[in-house]
């Protein structure tokens, strides 16, 4: 009896449970999983690959003969298959603009950013309105914009490009006369982002072109002619929060607003610019997604820009966009708290960390920002720029970027490259922290080894 | 006795049991899924979305007040909230050039070409070769080109653009002299694809204008002028395997191979031209990832249009470069059998419907195409063009387009848009199979209300 009892008991364990196991899964979704599986899995995998903190594996990344797996793509200065050597003579790139300085908090953020994309998902030119532009991306860009406090939109068109890059020559060709006899004159402010003359030239266009810097036409009475301003808030290298310089019926301003996130800045007032541009690359550390758009109060200047675009491209990857739409999304979680204090914090530490050498050296000397009261984080944040400009001050040494390079095996960016003298020299502090460590230790050294302390 | 013997004998199945279901899970890998099992789940909720199969739903598409899931996006003449509802008055769209007809084997190989995207992907500017290209999609690129056999890729330079659509200007820029009094000339034969002139004039360069048919420089003598010539293989929009017009050493070509594909066409011979361009939009249907390539022999080219590119986008974005490649990567499977077979099935069942109508029809005339020997099908492979070029053979019907309208509610694209005349109208073939089965029944009804049969 007892013997038949406990077969009774054990039969309900059974299928107990086997339910419970069922159930399990079928909570956890897995259960329902079925055509994304197999992705799945192999993005888990490649992800999991160790490349001992110094560097990451990409499910797009090279795969050497005889391996299944991608390589480890090692940060500067760490190599090996899983990039734990140290390089020791290698130097410190404080060069490029890449703002892997958020890679940690998408890592963090693992599961709320992560996308899967079918293989049938938007292979149309257009969206379900006939346009190049996600309806439900729009919307996202623009509650960012509210909850940070950084732009207005209301009443305002919003288009999109590859990147803030091609939103700069879009907004020059839409504010450029057409069939007029004397082309636009488009100017930038000393020191200013190489590009905007680079591209301005390529196009070599009738309808505008490069003539450098905006004080040559401060004084200018000829209205007959068209100007186009590039306003840098926060500019590119210097981290001020610059105001447009040219005014008058003749001239027309193009905002680049690509930094004006609270990463970077303090948030004084939302811009309110005629166009103003702004990038992911700056927002979510995300410049390989090449998305950006532009914020335009004309509707004249927002069709002729989209014309543009559709001419250049066909719009912006829908790839990008749905990429976009999934990160603006964990942006927006909880008001944007999480990624801007992340970013907030990390540039602010760097800034400090940076200052606080340099402050000991006698032969170099950094931009000097106040810090302002921000709407967003409704206190006065502390400074915290992407670049250092770096100034060298001995007469002697007239290119900076080169006695970085050979005194202390720092690459930084040339101060000409922004038509300021090369006694500038521009670090990024925007890369992986790597990066930052590796810039940082070599400036201890070389400001250390400098013959006595600065006030002596 | 027996009951102890089962008793042992159950605890063993429960044992047993547990650990197969254990086992199946770890198998099928999810029990290691951890940060995309909520993506995965939210991707194919989104795609269980019943449309009715005349419709879908994306993950980022609208999604109403009150509502969490996104709406059903509807192919033409279907509404309501499923797409269930077939509008009567509704016109048959024949005009634009979305690749939709390969839709279904991407649903078909739904496991194969899911592509999971983990939040920290590539957020950098430059691949770990300091490019902006994809090395992994580049050999894949090249191995499809040796596969199908319809281009030479050995000792060529390869760039990636934004679709075709950004590679042609990029090839015009790369072509063209800089410096020189006299702009290159564009031009194109007619009837031709509109955006080589909408495009090559939009950019209003000093460089190159478009200059329109290629006929009227045939017999030029003016050395001193460069030609830049357009060829497009086969055509758009007549499906003709047009060959360069012009020759000598002041005229260069753009071979745009972007319909190149045995979808719609046999391959004779691998295309071996200076600079040929190619898009994904017509070999795998996703016009929506604007992604495309240029195929450079020529090395100074190949870095001017490499210059543009990056002055132009910083690059074609990372997130549509790693969709490719996961396509590319099915494409490839199996030789390409499975997405060229489809392709070719489909398009040449439409075109042997749509010629069978006309071929009834006295008022009505198809562009002739002669099937040929396909080194790839290595047989002589039936005729499959994208388009039907129609023309309106009755001397009163000048504006074909208008008659279709009028006549029979089809939209089609009128000839005059390629430079030809509007006697002659564009019909699509590649849409969706909603939009050709309405294309062709009301050709149909179109036809057979024709007084009297063709021969009589």
């Amino acid at each position: 009896m007892v013997e038949t009892q406990s077969l009774k008991y054990v039969l309900c364990l059974l299928c107990s449970v086997i339910l419970n196991i069922i159930f399990v899964f079928k909570e956890g979704g897995e259960w329902n999983l079925s055509w994304s599986r197999i992705a799945a899995i192999e993005a888990e995998a490649v992800a999991a690959i160790s490349c001992s903190g110094h560097g990451r594996a990409y499910l797009d990344g090279l795969v050497l003969d005889g391996n299944k797996e991608p390589v480890c793509e090692c940060n500067t200065c760490y190599g090996g298959p899983d990039c734990s050597q140290f390089l020791p003579d290698c130097a410190a790139d404080a060069n490029g603009g890449d703002p892997l300085f958020l890679e940690p908090f998408w890592m963090q953020h693992a599961a709320s950013s992560a996308l899967v994309v079918a293989g049938w998902h938007r292979m149309s030119y257009k969206y379900s309105d006939n346009s190049f532009i996600s309806e439900e991306l729009e919307k996202l860009i623009r509650k960012v914009h509210s909850i940070v406090g950084n732009a207005c939109t209301d009443k305002r068109y919003i288009v999109f490009g590859a990147g803030s890059t091609q939103l700069l020559n879009a907004a020059v060709h839409a504010l450029s006369p057409d069939n007029s006899s004397s082309p636009a004159r488009v100017v930038a402010s000393i020191p200013f982002y190489p590009v905007y003359e680079l591209q301005t030239d390529i196009f070599r266009s009738v309808n505008f072109n490069f003539q450098g810097d905006t004080s040559l036409w401060k004084n200018n009475s000829d209205a007959g002619t068209e100007i186009i301003e590039f306003v840098t808030s926060p500019n590119n290298p210097d981290g001020q929060l610059n105001k447009a310089v040219l005014h008058g019926s003749n001239v027309k301003t193009i905002h680049d607003h690509a930094y004006y996130w609270s990463h970077f800045t303090a948030i004084p007032a939302p811009a309110d610019g005629d166009v103003m541009i702004f990038t992911l690359s700056k927002l979510t550390g995300h410049a390989g997604s090449r998305f950006g758009w532009a914020i335009v109060k004309d509707e004249a200047i927002y069709q002729r820009m989209s014309t543009y675009l559709a001419l250049n491209t066909m719009g912006v990857s829908r790839d990008s966009q749905l990429r976009s739409l999934k990160l603006l999304k964990v942006v927006l979680a909880g008001g944007g708290r999480d990624i801007f204090e992340f970013g907030h914090e990390t540039m602010k530490k760097r800034w400090e960390k940076l200052n606080k050498v340099i402050s000991m050296s006698k032969r170099f000397s950094l931009q000097k920002l106040a810090p302002k009261y921000c709407t967003y984080f409704q206190k006065i944040s502390g400074v915290s720029p992407a670049y250092g400009w770096l100034k060298c001050e001995k007469e002697e040494d007239k290119h900076c970027s080169a006695v970085l390079q050979a005194a202390a095996n720092i690459i930084g960016r040339e101060g000409s490259l922004f038509y300021a003298e090369d006694r500038y020299v521009r670090l990024s502090l925007i890369k992986s922290q790597d990066d930052f460590d590796l810039l940082l230790n070599k400036l201890n050294e070389l400001v250390s080894g400098e013959e006595g302390p600065k006030n002596m």
